[in-house]
């Protein structure tokens, strides 16, 4: 990992383009830099200018004859590389180039900035951009950006692909109170991107979680190794837009982002424990109650309330968040009945009632925090003729302090007659929310982080000593030797069955007769399947005929499907027909593999056979950091799982067994990248073990 | 449907309880009517006093000696019988109880409460509460109520069940200048309730958009014919609380709330067309559009940004909300390429570039609004160095002016650089939100109550010449006499057959002997179950043999299962076998009927089968309102529906026999209000007709 020190704390900066004309980026920046209260050295740099903002200039980087840690280049692009050299030479560590021009604008602008890159590795110098606005750190305090404004301190870092996305937070946040550790506007991402920026703020002491707008990710590999890590530390809450079709389109479009499947994003978010959001209001949320209130132990919330209705509005959100609500022990409700009015609520929702002062919030909130079957609250407070909403949040407060490891969120529901109350609760660490399912939300994304952050280490598949990739490399080259991509059934379960997957025998039969002698080798009854690299849904072309029982039928059934299938697709190329012995038949799944662009093979276990697509009972793992527990847990989270335990008085199915089964895929599709596509449908379970039916591979 | 005028507009009113102490709600409410501004005469009544607030009192209602429309009751809950009955006399219209101690309290109140209802019955007065904050209405204008503050004027109705509810959004809807046309606190509903101010608002000139809290409804029946009228005039938002377990209970413990199935409520509103929310953001958020912009003809929307980022995100949120990308038509395109510059996209998302002032927006939103694949438009500025907030938003004014039938929403995502241009726009009326999201979900609602307002009228189920309930009658007598609430399969069987529902004939043999009998008489082969009223899943106890082929097997099956129901089940009463001809196996499908407590029987159809609980793959309509058209579409919610259109090469089966077997249902349980539970299932599909195997009835 590199240090990003040099782009967020430089001694000294070197503005290269900075320029007299206020209305000129490289005027805007260097005052940026200076208004900012930077404390370094800056150098503006400008061959036509002695001096510049009161600061002495220079012809060039390599002509100040001091150390320069960072250059913030802001001339033209047809200027960028010369300039870029120059700070190469001069021992210049870090670069944030500015000036557009270079990929987002086609071919000679992806050339430039491919040459921008390779000067900058020769010289050792770290690259945020180009095409960016620019970087800001409160803490340094450093503005090396153009943008109007600088954010208020705090301990949220922003990193965003989209410069105006970044520029409008900004001026959002200063309004609305909001502070934050840094800003990164990373542009182009040819060297430093999202996985770097995120990697450094988990080692910024300043930060206390991470927030990223990406519209893709640059090095899928690199990001799963920085964002497993990263969130065992900090939260890292990421808005990836382009989640649609449409959105998609839009997105390459803008930054020429060549992403990967949205499923595989997903997935990947999923596995290595980052929060992913859908909107800008839930990233901001979140951010707010990361930064003030501690992840609690469990999902158990109390809620204290003076009014009723709002009271069930917010219980309803807790469970439509997947939180509990709390159930007291028994002393909490005996204190609460003893001290409270006879008509309130002493269960939770706990309803202090519409006539409660600031004595009964305080006593009801002291009572649930106090309960060790309680690991959060949310106190609610409406607009009542005694209502003391200052008074109220001083006493939640105070109480709160007792409880530091349990989060506390405030819904203040009203306008004026409340607002000095719910600035006070949000100035001193208890965020406040007009309406009770903001807060609930919230509160979701806490207790998610708490598991998040307490999850089992990365694993690694098993590494099996008896496969035998010999076999998969011999029949892959005579498949490309055939000049086909997708292997026929009987080389896809050889290839299978090197690895160890239990699979039910398949021999390829050119004729009839052949697959006479076949089937009295694998025994009766079988299954005659057309064998064809141009045939995916064998069913559908009336290519599958099964119980076959005789030597008669097996001529007839072969016959039968070579007519229907030439009946069907005349241009098909066929075979013959794949023998299989029968099999009895098991609970029907499936075991699919594509490979991502990003972040490489996906992984799918779901129910079988013909519903497959109907049903879509499917749940994913990249097989990066899959380990048997993974497949585990995979399993767990179809309802496939629920007949495999035993449905309905049926005997439980041998889970072992396909997890063996997933995590040999997994093994044999990570040993051979060439791999682009495998499904197995079906695999059969049974009470002990499991069988690949039908197994289907393309090379790339 | 009773006019509520003199509850909203009287032309006098009386307060009972009216007090000279400023700090009793008696005075408070007194306050409030004058301070309103109301116009009509006011009557404080309080034996005690001769003036109040300048205002000559009367020692009764009846002593006032002039015509009272309305009279608010704040006298304690021990003399407001006898201030109702004096109402009455003197020949008061309306009545708004504000007082507690009725239901709220237990038995003695809800005595209390019940005589109150009587009294006004008997005199013929409209009654609002008991137990509410009472009636603004910022038109007449009159504030009868004891909440601090009036709300400003507006087109919103808002209908709360919760009285702190309404006082927190009138105090919040101030400070966020939110306008209302009326609040109601419902308070305990005894006379008065949800469908009444409902059916009202929908005839109230000042009101646009009517929105609904509520935890319960009052009378279900009264409540569909209401809600099904209304919102084919008017939008009507509800969020119903209770959804949750722990909310609903908590709700119960509130009010006293009986409350019917949330299941049950949400096919309720989206059989008679409520939008139903579930957070109070988006109720208000909803409540804006609906009142400021008008309903889109379709679902097709473009976008129009300064900035890419934000331009995706938006994509991914029109996406996500099932609304459309609007796909441009050829002059659009040409004419946007014409004009913006090169690097701009002329497709949807249109982006004008970071460095467009007015001018462009001007100009896209001028063309992409006149295109006739645009239904409704989203417009998002994003703070830039040369953006003019304050000179777009005129511009995006005046063009939304040549375009009224299409809606338009700002985005102006940013701080107080933006706040005036989107101050200007929410004023002008183009709501303007600070992240897309909540435009875009805004936007949804206008787009679905489009659809609402146009859908077909309500239906009702054919009435079917040929079922005959006689035959049900008898059946359900003998139930009855037995003691029993569950037919057995063959009573079952006979209902269902009586009512045209084409069954698989099944006959209850006794003994093994009068099995093969029956299987000589219903033709081999066939099923045997186990007669039991008090086994429900048969196949778990090994209460069913099927494909029997022969005498020997059918005794051999009938000892078998004797003997295994007998050992899973000792104590249950078995009356024998029914006996069944085995059906040719076709699309395993599910009917099933339950009753809810408020909105009568709930229809659920399905996949069916042992997996049917697994699957989940249900949807459901009420009887109420359901004719074949209904159950045409419930049919196509389904997955099922996909296997029986024809699934992957296989032939469609006979939908409209399923269409015919669901409102058979629907009609025998509307006839038969005593069957509280009915099952089919499964019902077998074929490409010629339908049978049911399998019914279950319990009747009440």
């Amino acid at each position: 990992m590199r240090a990003l020190d040099v782009i967020f704390r430089p001694q000294s900066i070197a503005v290269v383009g900075a320029s007299k004309n206020r209305e000129k980026l490289g005027n805007v920046i260097l005052r940026n830099i200076i208004g900012s209260g930077y404390r370094g050295v800056v150098f503006p740099v400008n061959p036509k200018e002695t001096e510049i903002e009161g600061l002495k200039a220079y012809p060039a980087v390599s002509a100040i004859g001091q150390a320069v840690d960072l250059a913030v280049v802001v001339v033209p692009a047809e200027r960028a590389l010369d300039v870029t050299r120059d700070c190469g030479k001069a021992g210049v560590k870090g670069l944030v180039v500015i000036s557009a021009g270079f990929k987002e604008v086609g071919k000679e602008g992806l050339a430039r900035e491919k040459e921008l890159v390779e000067i900058c590795r020769a010289h050792d110098m770290l690259l945020l951009g180009p095409n960016c606005v620019g970087i800001m750190d409160t803490h340094t305090p450093l503005n090396a950006s153009f943008a109007a404004g600088f954010p208020l301190r705090g301990e949220i870092a922003f990193i965003s692909q989209s410069g105006a996305m970044l520029v409008a937070i900004l001026d959002w946040s200063v309004k609305t109170g909001l502070g934050f550790s840094r800003f990164v506007s990373m542009g182009n991402k040819a060297d430093l991107n999202e996985a770097d920026f995120i990697a450094d703020a988990v080692s910024d002491p300043n930060t206390k979680v991470i927030l990223c707008y990406i519209e893709d990710v640059k090095d899928g590999e690199h990001f799963l190794r920085v964002a497993d890590e990263a969130t065992r530390y900090k939260p890292v809450i990421v808005l990836k837009s382009g989640t649609s079709q449409a959105g998609a389109q839009a997105a390459s479009s803008h930054t020429g982002a060549l992403a990967g499947s949205d499923l595989a994003y997903e997935t990947a978010f999923k596995q290595t424990g980052i929060i992913r959001v859908r909107t800008m209001s839930e990233l901001f949320d979140l951010a707010v109650v990361f930064t003030r209130q501690p992840v609690p132990r469990g999902r158990r919330v109390a809620v204290v309330t003076n009014a009723g209705g709002p009271g069930i509005v917010t219980t309803d959100s807790i469970e439509a968040g997947g939180l509990d609500m709390a159930r007291f022990n028994r002393e909490t409700i005996e204190s609460l009945r003893g001290e409270l009015p006879a008509e309130a609520n002493v269960f939770n929702p706990v309803d202090v009632l519409g006539d409660a002062r600031t004595e009964r919030f305080r006593f009801a909130m002291e009572k649930v925090l106090s309960d060790e079957n309680v690991d959060s609250a949310v106190v609610l407070l409406c607009p009542t003729a005694v209502a003391e909403p200052v008074e109220t949040a001083e006493a939640i407060l105070a109480v709160k302090e007792k409880y530091p490891q349990k989060p506390v969120l405030a819904v203040y529901m009203g306008g004026e007659s409340l607002a000095p109350g719910a600035e006070l609760l949000t100035e001193r660490g208890i965020p406040c929310f007009t309406f009770p399912e903001l807060a609930v939300r919230a509160l979701g994304g806490l207790v998610n982080y708490g598991r998040i952050k307490e999850r089992p280490a990365k694993e690694e598949l098993p590494v099996y000593p008896d496969v035998n990739p010999e076999v998969v490399r011999r029949v892959f080259s005579r498949v490309r030797e055939d000049r086909r991509r997708t292997l026929l059934g009987s080389e896809a379960m050889e290839v299978a069955a090197a690895y160890g997957i239990p699979v039910a025998p398949v021999k390829l039969a050119r004729r009839a007769a052949e697959a006479v002698t076949h089937a009295a080798e694998l025994g009766y009854p079988v299954v005659l399947k057309v064998a064809s690299p141009d045939i995916i849904h064998k069913t559908d072309v009336g290519g599958v005929r099964v119980g076959l029982q005789t030597p008669e039928e097996i001529r007839e059934a072969f016959w039968e499907i070579m007519e229907r299938v030439h009946e069907h697709l005349p241009r098909a190329l066929v075979y013959g027909v794949d023998v299989q012995k029968m099999y009895p038949k098991g609970t029907e799944l499936i075991v699919g593999v594509t490979r991502d662009i990003q972040f490489g093979p996906l992984i799918a276990f779901g129910l079988g056979g013909i519903y497959v697509n109907l049903l879509k009972d499917v749940a994913f793992r990249l097989v990066w950091g899959m380990g048997e527990q993974q497949v585990e847990e995979m399993i767990k989270e179809t309802k496939a799982y629920t007949l495999l335990r035993g449905y309905r008085g049926e005997k439980p199915r041998d889970i072992g067994a396909l997890v063996n089964v997933i995590s040999r895929v997994g093994r044999l599709v990570s040993d051979f990248p060439e791999i682009v596509e495998m499904d197995i449908n079906p695999v059969f379970a049974y009470e002990q073990g499991a069988v690949a039916l039908d197994v289907k591979i393309t090379i790339g």
